[in-house]
């Protein structure tokens, strides 16, 4: 049920029934290690090429979620996915093996989100029971294609983010039990001028807050009503600019914010400047992490807005600047008829 | 209601309610010309870049609807779009200037039917009233791209087909009248091995003949059963290999089959080898003819296969394949019981 311009309530909602998750030696390294399923020793993942590698940690972290959830391809009814890379490359070469019916997204660093949310929106009206959601990033390929090769030496700015290699894949069924994906507010695409391919974040930030001030207005809820309000990868800048943006708006998320780009690195002993970005980052925080403390009951409530930066080398040089978008999900642990005046 | 393992047929069904089409010059100069709302002098459209035309394009396209169907920004529920340039570009700077949730899909040249099929999915199902779908694509923008920029003068091979510079753009409403979308069956991934970037009709093929079989098969229905079957942009080679596979399946669909990559352009006297293609093939001639088609009358029941060649340079230096997918529509000009057995 629509319940505003840009917010849907679920009457049925799909239950987020398991999650995998895959990460790249650095991110082993961080606070988060314990969490993942997989951590790899070598970024090439056995692979020539780091496009490969890419395609093989989306590949892998299906199936590794295939595997924990016990389900066969067979009874997948949809696989929902896209990456960062040109023409989603990451994902083709990941699902082309999978005997299952498949929708692509683009929605850059936002693309967990997306995925999730359009599969809840699938599951809810009746058009799936399952649905595999998948994305991943990886930090050298994303180098390479959208600011410099490694092998140039960039040096880095302060304000420039951290590509996280990984991937997260979640499992979204029918009447499967908590957690529940209660609603979705769907993101606009805002573009408010900014123009440095090392400040993501800030890029992000605007369109963070379009979102996440539609949700609170839309379901009349306060940053107090959940237990978490997490954002996909705006990192330590961006995530400073959303909560001054919505306590400009009377929403004061301080207290509840945090970022899967902040969580999955130690930012100074990493050297990771903004920290982390890409859709893996919060793929993997939120398959590897976050599930676990909805299923363990340390969060009950939460919204995640992931993140996107529709960015393109070739347009900037053109002097284009980077529009954003985010997209947000309420996710509960149980259903209590939030959100529906219960 | 899921019928078999890649279709769904719906209870209560979308209606296309509007459409509108812009295309370039030579588009302009071929067999379908009278059928466009715009057909562009300049394929430039005043701006200082392919890419920056191929967003305008999109962009106009979507306004043109807009005004076609009497309908303001805010009555449009979501928009969902995508094209061809890398992270979608095209589609992202025309949409950032409108005030409509966005959902970004990349389905390479099946994103025309990816678009229609997830809106038609979502309305369906509850989550949305009206929809707009809306895709391009761009010769100079893609050959640059994907091949050879114009510059070269590179050699154009027999098999190579022309991106076609163009975009459609429809609405879909509920409760609108016909024609209604009856059901759609959602593509895999399929990878044949082909690698020549110009032979996309070889690529895509099998993706038709793998969606169009299990359509088929799963709505129990014939060829015959349609006054046409139309995919996206198989050009003359793809299209007499789809219709040889679905023929040693059983399924004649020689007299009811036609491609737009076909129709749009005199493959002999607008030198266009193997035919047109690009998101703006299906687009253009889907939403500038076909629709006309399905209003008056002419054509009564169909299915409309957009087949998009996944596809990316970066991929093929490094020794891959071309993996492709397609989507199908089926389109009735009234919602007699056909799929439902009355």
């Amino acid at each position: 049920m629509r319940i505003g311009r840009q917010t849907v309530i679920f009457d049925k909602c799909a239950s987020i029934f398991e999650t995998a998750s895959t990460v790249g030696k650095k991110e082993g390294e961080g606070p988060l290690a314990e969490k993942f399923d997989t951590v790899l020793d070598d970024d090439y993942y056995g692979e020539e090429t780091w496009e490969k590698a890419e395609s093989k940690l989306q590949k892998k972290t299906a199936e590794k979620l295939m595997e924990k959830a016990h389900i066969k391809e067979s009874e997948i009814d949809f696989i929902l996915a896209g990456d960062l890379l040109n023409q989603c490359v990451g994902t083709h070469y990941a699902v082309r093996d999978f005997d299952i019916p498949f929708l692509g997204l683009y929605g850059a660093c936002s693309t967990m989100a997306e995925s999730m949310m359009i599969a809840s929106m699938l599951i809810s009206g009746g058009m799936a029971n399952t649905a595999l959601c998948v994305t991943s990033s990886h930090f050298c390929s994303a180098e390479k294609q959208y600011r410099f090769p490694l092998e140039y030496g960039g040096q880095r700015t302060p304000t420039a983010q951290w590509t996280v290699t990984g991937a997260g894949a979640a499992l979204l069924k029918s009447d499967a039990g908590a957690p529940y994906i209660l609603g979705a507010t769907v993101g606009k695409v805002i573009d408010m001028g900014i123009n440095d391919v090392s400040n993501m974040g800030a890029a992000m930030a605007p369109a963070a807050h379009s979102t996440l001030s539609a949700l609170f207005s839309e379901t009349g809820t306060k940053p107090g009503d959940y237990d978490l309000i997490l954002t996909g990868d705006l990192g330590h800048i961006g995530s400073d600019i959303l909560c001054d943006m919505l306590d400009k708006d009377g929403y004061n998320i301080y207290p509840k914010h945090n970022d899967c780009g902040k969580m999955i690195f130690d930012a100074k002993k990493q050297d990771v400047h903004g920290g982390g970005s890409g859709c893996g980052c919060c793929g993997s925080v939120f398959c590897g992490h976050i599930f676990k403390e909805l299923k363990n009951g340390n969060i009950k409530r939460m919204i995640v807005a992931a993140t996107g930066a529709l960015m393109n080398p070739t347009a900037l040089l053109q002097g284009e600047s980077i529009p954003a978008i985010a997209h947000a999900l309420i996710i509960s642990s149980d259903d209590d008829g939030f959100l529906k005046g219960d």
